[in-house]
C-alpha cells in the first residue's frame, strides 16, 4: 500500500476507512486482494443500485465493446446514444409524463449540477439560486456555492456566493411552520433576498445525513417554486433510480420538477455519466453553449439502456425497494431502541436510510465495527453523525438481514467502546 | 435521427456538423451506421491519441470486466489504481524527474482545473488566477471563469469573477515585449491586480484555434512565476498525453509546473478519467476536501496502465509523433500557399495542428467538404477561424497522407464555394 | 422651478412630494420662498434633532468662520478636531463606560458603514456580514450590500454578495422563537452559512418601515455574537444621538456593540460628518488604509461640539424626548384606533414613531394631505406603507399637538379619498 | 496631543507628517495653534482650489447662515440648489457645449464615483468597468474596485470584482503601442475580457503620482469607448475645478465625456459636495434608485455659486493657472536638474505638478524637510515616490516662488540625509 502513501494525494478519503485494497466484486459483495468478501451497504454512494457487475449489464457491455463499437463520440450522434435515449424516453419519461429534453452535460454529477445552475440562470435572466441546509451538489465552484458543508465550501479558496441557503425540511424540529421564511423573503420587496433564479433541493439528503422531505413539504416547495416563478431544481443524483421506490425520487410528492439532475446509477454498472433533464420551454441553450469531453459515454450508454431495460419495464423494483425499505427500517428502529440512551434515531425512505446517534463518533465507530465484520458502511451528515445505508436495490432479503445483523452487533461494540468507565 | 431533434438539448454541438449516425470505430476509422468510414483526424479531441479501440487496450479491458473486477470503487484502494499509480510513476514521473502527488479529482477535465484552482488558493491563500487570451479550462463556474470563449462566458449566468486575463504568446504580432505587462502589473503595487495565486496555461491552445506558446515563452513565465511566487498550473489535458511529442506538452520548454491538468488521453480508450498532479509541497488538502462519486473509475485504470505500459516505456512514440508532425505541417503549409489570398496560414506543434484562414467562414467550409469526402476535421478559434488537425498519434503515414489529400481538396472547393461571382 | 425639470438627475425624489422651493429654516419650521411655513415633522431623515438653525449653534458657527479659523484640513489634526473628540469622550463615551476609538471615516453615513464593515472583514478575516430585513444601511456598493430594499439593490448593477440576510424582531410575526434560524444556521457546519464577520443591525429601522427592535431581542442578538465570535455592529445613523431618547439608541438594552455608525445628527446643523467607534482592539487599521478628503469638516465639528455640550451635559433632553415619544405615541394611538378599518398599526420608540397601513398608498395619501395642511411627512417601508415621524427633539409640545392634529385631519382626509364608491 | 493618540483610529495619516495642531487659514497659509505659518502647496489635496477661506465666498456664506436660510433639505428644492444649478450651467455647461444632467450623489468624491458606476451598469446592462493602473477612485467598496493602489484595496477585507485594469498612458514607456492591449481584448470574442459597461479615467492620475494622460491618449479613449460602446467616465474630482487650467481637465483634449464626477472643489470651500454629471440620454435613474442624507447642502451650494460667479465667468483664472504651471515646472525642472543623480523627474500639468524620485523614500524625506522649513507637502504613488504639488490657484507668484525655494532647500537636505555614508 505504500505507493498510495507516497503517490495520492492527502485528499483521499474513503480508503482511510477501509484499509484494504479492493480486487473483484459480485452484486452485493466486494473482496479484497487477499479473496476477503465484504458486503457493500454503500453501493458506490449510490450508483450500484444494480450491485456490482450485474451479469445482464456485464454481457451487453462486453458484447459492445467486444464488436468494436464506438467507445468515445463526444457529442456526435451514435447508435448507443439513440438507444438509450429512445429507452429512457420510453420507460421513464413517456409513462411519467414527464415532457423532459434531455442534456448530456458531462461525466459528473456536478456537470449535471453546473449545466442546471447555468441554464435556470440564463432562462431567468437571475443570478440567486436558493438552496437548503445540509444539501450537498458537488464539488466545482458553482455547484459547491449551493453545498451546506463547511470543510468543503472552505476548499472553494474563494467567497461562494448567488446562493442563499434555506432551512430544509423540519430543519428547525417544527419551531416554525414551513416556508414561513422563504415565503416572508419572497413576498417582501425589503426582504434583502433578491428574486431567486431557481431553487435547488434533494428529496433525501444524502450526503447532509438521510434527512427525508415529506412528500406535503415538497409539494408546498413546489408551489411556492410556481407562485413566485422560480425554477425548481431537484438533485436526483443520489436519490434517483430507483433508490427510494419509484425512478424519480420526487414521484412521491406528486410534482414536477422543471430541472432534474441524475448520475450515480444512472448508467447502472459504476461508469461516470450524468443527465440534465428540463422542460422543453427551458432548453434555450445555444448550440455548444456548455460542452465537455466526455459527454458521449457509450459504454455507460449500453448498460444505462441494458438497466432500464432490466429493471423499469415494470414496477418490480419499484415495489420490492419499498418493501425491502420497510424491512431496513423495522430492523433499525429496534436498533435505535436498544440504543435510546445514545440518542439514537432512525431516518430515510425506500433504501435510503440512516442511523443517527447524538452521541458524538459513535456512528464513526458502527462503520469501524461494522468495517471489521465484514460490512462496508458510511457515515453522513456535517459532523459524520449518522451511519448511512445505501445497500444495492438487488440485494436479497437474506443479505439485508446480515448486514443488519452486523449493524446490531456493531452497534453494541461501539457502543461499549465510547462509553465513559 | 427524429429522436435527437425531439429529446436531446439544443447544446448538442458536433452532430451537427456531422449528421450521420456512428456504430463503430478501429483505430483512425469511424463508422457510421451504414458502413460508411470517415478518417478521424478529430481523435475525440484529442481524448483518443492512440486511435479507438486499440487492441492491446481492449483485450485488457475486456478481460479486466470479464473477471468481475471491481468496477466503481470511489477513492477507496482498488488493484487497478494501484497498478496504475505504479506505472504511471516508472513510466511517466520518475524518468522526468516529476515528485508529484497525484489527485482523482472526478472524471472531467473540468474536475482537475477546478481541483487545480482550489488548491493553488488554499495553498497561497490569495483569489485571483492569472489566464490568457483564448484559453479553454472548462464549464463549470470555476474553470469558466479562466476561459477566454465570451459565448461560453455568457452562458454562467452570474458574472465570472477571482480571475484576470494576459496576452497569451505573440497576442499581439510581437508589437510589445513578452511579459511586459503582466510583469509591470506585478510588480507596481498600484497596478490594480491583486497578488495572484496562479497562472494557468495551455502550452498549445486546441480550442483557442491551434496557438502554440514558444519554449522561450513558457520558460519566461516559469520565471516570473518564481520571481513573483505564483503557482503555475499548465493545463495539460488536450495537449498531454504526447500530443505535441513528449507525455508533457511542456517538456520541450524544460520547466516544471507546479500543478498539473491531465484528462482526454489519460485513459487511452475515450473513457472519462482525469488527474491533478502538483509539487509534492502542495498538498495541502484535507481528507475529503474536494471528493466526487467517479474519483476511481477502474475500468479506465486498467486501459490507462496499459496505455503506459504499449507507448510509454520507450521514446518511439514521441519520435514517431515529431516526425509525423512535421509531415503534416509540411503538407499543410503547401495547402496555405495555395491559398495565400485566403489568408491561410500554419500554426501547432506535433500532432496537434491547424490551417488558419482570415477570410470568414472558410474553415467552416473546409470541415463540411472534408466530411463529405470522408474526414472528420473540427474548427477552433473564438470565431471558427482555424481547421484543427488532432489525428490519433497511431495513424499510419498513409492515413496521414489521405487525410491530408482529403484537406487539400476539400480547401479549394471551400475556396470556391466561398469566392464570390 | 423649470431648470431643475431640465438639469436635474430623474433620480431627485423628496422634491416630487413637496414642489415647492424652500428658503429659511428656524427651529421646528421650514419656510418656502413664498414665505409660507411648514412644521417639520421629518427633520432631515433624522439630521436635524436640534431643529434647523439652532441658535447656540448657529452663533459658534458664526463665530468660527468669521475668525478664519480652518475649514478643511483632511485628516491633520485641529483644534476643532480636538475639541470635538474632547467633548464627544467626555459626554457621551466615558459616562457610558464606551472604550471606544473614533474614527472619521468620511463626510456620509454610507462611509461608515463601509469603514465598519472593512474593518470587521479585516480583523476577523472573514467576508460574510449578516444583515437583517428591511435593513438600510446606504448606497454605496458595500453598505448597499447589507440593505434590504430590492429597487435600490436593483441599481447597483452588479449581484450584491459577501452578506446573508435574516429575520428582524418579530418579522414573521412571532409564528417563530428569536434567532431559532440565525442560531440554527450558525451551530450547524453544513448549514451552508460561511461563519460571519459581524452583523449590522438597526435597533429601529427607520427607512424600513419604523420597525423595532426590543431590548430582550438585541440581547439576544449580542449574546449570541458573543457566543460565536461575530462582531456585532450598530448602525445607529438614523436612531442615534438622541432619537430614540438616549444618545446611542442601544444603552436601553444595556448592550455594548463592538462597532457603532454615527451621522446625520451628530454635526447637529444638518452640516455632512460621520463617525465609526469601536472597541479599541479591533482598531487594526494601517494608517492611511481607509482615506478620504471631507474626513475633518471642521465646522461640523464645532457645531457638533456645541450640541453635545448644549444637550448631553444633563439628562434633560433625554427625559424629554422620551416624555415627548410617549405623547406622540398617544395621539397616533387614537388616531390608529380611529382607522381600524385601514389597519392602521402604530410603531417605533422615543421620537421615531411610525403610523403605518395596511390599505395601500394611504401612507402616501396621509403625507400629500399633511403637506397641503402645511405638514411635512415622510413615508418609508419598502411599499411606503408607513407614514413616519421624526420632529425635531426640541420641538415644544405644542409644536408636537399641532402637527398631530394635522395629521388627524389628514388621515381622515386621505381614507375618504381612498374609499371605493 | 494625547486626545488624538487616546481616542483617534490608526488610521489617521496627515496627521503623522505633520505633528502641529492648525487653527486657523488664510488663502495660501495655514497656522498651527502657535501662530506659525505653512504655505499650504497640498491645498485639501485639492479641495481648496480658491485658497482657504476666500472671503468672497466667506463673506456669502456667513450671509447665507446669518440669515437663517435652509442648511439641510435632502434633495428637496432650495433656493441654495436652484441658483448653483442655474449658475453651474451659465458658467460651466453652456459655455462648453455640454448638455448633461446633474446628479447630486452625496457629499463625498466616491459617492460620486459609486453613483457613476451605478448608473454605467444599469444603462448598460453590463458589469465590468475597466479602470487604470494607479487609478484612485475612493474607499467605498465600488470605487475601491476601480482604485489600483493595493494597501487600500487590501482594506476592502473581500474580493473585489467586476473591474478589469489597463494600462495608463505611457505605463509601459512607450514600449507598446497605446490601447493595443484593450483593444484586442474588445474585438477578440475569445479574450476573456467580458464587455465592459465603462471606461473610468482620471485624465492626470493624483493619488497615482501625477501621472498625465496626453491629450491624444485622451481622445484615442474616446474614440475606443465610441467604437465599442462603452461609456467613458472622466473622474475629475481631483483635477477638475481649474486645476489644470480650464474648468473640466478632459477640455483640452477636446473630448466630451459620457460622466463626468466633481467634488472637492466643487463647493469652493473646502465643504463636502459632490456631483455626477452624465449626457441627458443617460438618465435611466428611477427616484430615489440612489439616495443618501446629505445630497442638498445648501451651505456648499452658496459657495460653489459664489466661486462659480468670481472665478469662472471669464478666462481669467484659467490663464492664470497656465501661467503659474509654467513657472512651477520651470522651477521644478531646474531642482531635477540638480538631482539627477537620484533620478528626480518632473511631471504635471497646469497647477498640479509632481517631483518624482527613483531613489527610495526621498519623496517622504522632502515633505519632511519641507514642513520644517513651513512649507505643507504631500507625496503620491504606490511608493510615495513622487513630491505633489497641488497649491491653490489663487497662489500669488511670489508665494509660489517662496514655496519653491524651500523645495530646492528641502530637496538638497533630504538627499544629503539619504546618502550613504
Amino acid at each position: 500500500m505504500e505507493i498510495f502513501d507516497r503517490l495520492e494525494s492527502e485528499v483521499r478519503s474513503y480508503c482511510r476507512s477501509w484499509p484494504v485494497v479492493f480486487n473483484e466484486a459480485r452484486g452485493s459483495y466486494i473482496y479484497d486482494e487477499s479473496g476477503r468478501p465484504y458486503l457493500d451497504f454503500f453501493a458506490g454512494a449510490g450508483s450500484l443500485n444494480y450491485g456490482h457487475n450485474h451479469p445482464e449489464l456485464k454481457s451487453k457491455l462486453i458484447e459492445y465493446l467486444m464488436s468494436d463499437s464506438i467507445v468515445h463520440s463526444l457529442d456526435a450522434y451514435s447508435t448507443a446514444k439513440r438507444d438509450f435515449l429512445q429507452t429512457f424516453s420510453e420507460t421513464i419519461l413517456e409513462p411519467r409524463g414527464l415532457d423532459y429534453k434531455v442534456q448530456f452535460p458531462g461525466p459528473a454529477g456536478n456537470n449535471a449540477v453546473e449545466a442546471a445552475l447555468k441554464l435556470a440562470r440564463k432562462y431567468t435572466g437571475r443570478e440567486t439560486i436558493v438552496s437548503f441546509t445540509k444539501g450537498f451538489h458537488g464539488m466545482t465552484l458553482g455547484a459547491l456555492a449551493v453545498t451546506g458543508n463547511s470543510m468543503k465550501r472552505g476548499g472553494a479558496g474563494v467567497p461562494l456566493s448567488h446562493a442563499a441557503t434555506m432551512p430544509f425540511d423540519n430543519y428547525m424540529d417544527g419551531q416554525t411552520p414551513d416556508f414561513l421564511w422563504l415565503r416572508s423573503l419572497l413576498e417582501d420587496s425589503g426582504s434583502g433576498l433578491d428574486r431567486p433564479a431557481a431553487v435547488i433541493v434533494e428529496t433525501v439528503q444524502g450526503e447532509g445525513g438521510i434527512n427525508v422531505a415529506s412528500a406535503e413539504w415538497l409539494r408546498g416547495l413546489a408551489e411556492l417554486c410556481e407562485e413566485y416563478e422560480l425554477l425548481l431544481i431537484v438533485d436526483d443524483i443520489q436519490m434517483g433510480c430507483g433508490r427510494t421506490g419509484p425512478f424519480f425520487s420526487f414521484e412521491e410528492a406528486g410534482i414536477k420538477p422543471d430541472i432534474v439532475t441524475l448520475s450515480k446509477s444512472i448508467s447502472g454498472y459504476g461508469n461516470p455519466m450524468a443527465l440534465t433533464l428540463f422542460k422543453r420551454e427551458l432548453d434555450v441553450w445555444e448550440p455548444g453553449e456548455h460542452n465537455g469531453t466526455f459527454r458521449g459515454p457509450n459504454p455507460a450508454f449500453v448498460t444505462g439502456t441494458a438497466a432500464l431495460n432490466t429493471f423499469w419495464r415494470d414496477d418490480e423494483l419499484q415495489k420490492a425497494t419499498v418493501a425491502k425499505g420497510e424491512l431496513i427500517e423495522a430492523r433499525l428502529s429496534a436498533i435505535a431502541e436498544e440504543h435510546a440512551d445514545a440518542g439514537a434515531q432512525v431516518r430515510g425512505r425506500g433504501m435510503a436510510r440512516g442511523l443517527a446517534f447524538e452521541r458524538e463518533d459513535l456512528a464513526n465507530e458502527v462503520s469501524r465495527e461494522a468495517f471489521e465484520r465484514g460490512l462496508l458502511l458510511e457515515t453522513s451528515g456535517p459532523e459524520d453523525e449518522v451511519v448511512k445505508l445505501l445497500p444495492p436495490l438487488t440485494a436479497t432479503e437474506q443479505e439485508l438481514e446480515q448486514g443488519l445483523d452486523i449493524i446490531a452487533e456493531a452497534t453494541r461494540a461501539a457502543v461499549k467502546v465510547a462509553q465513559p468507565a
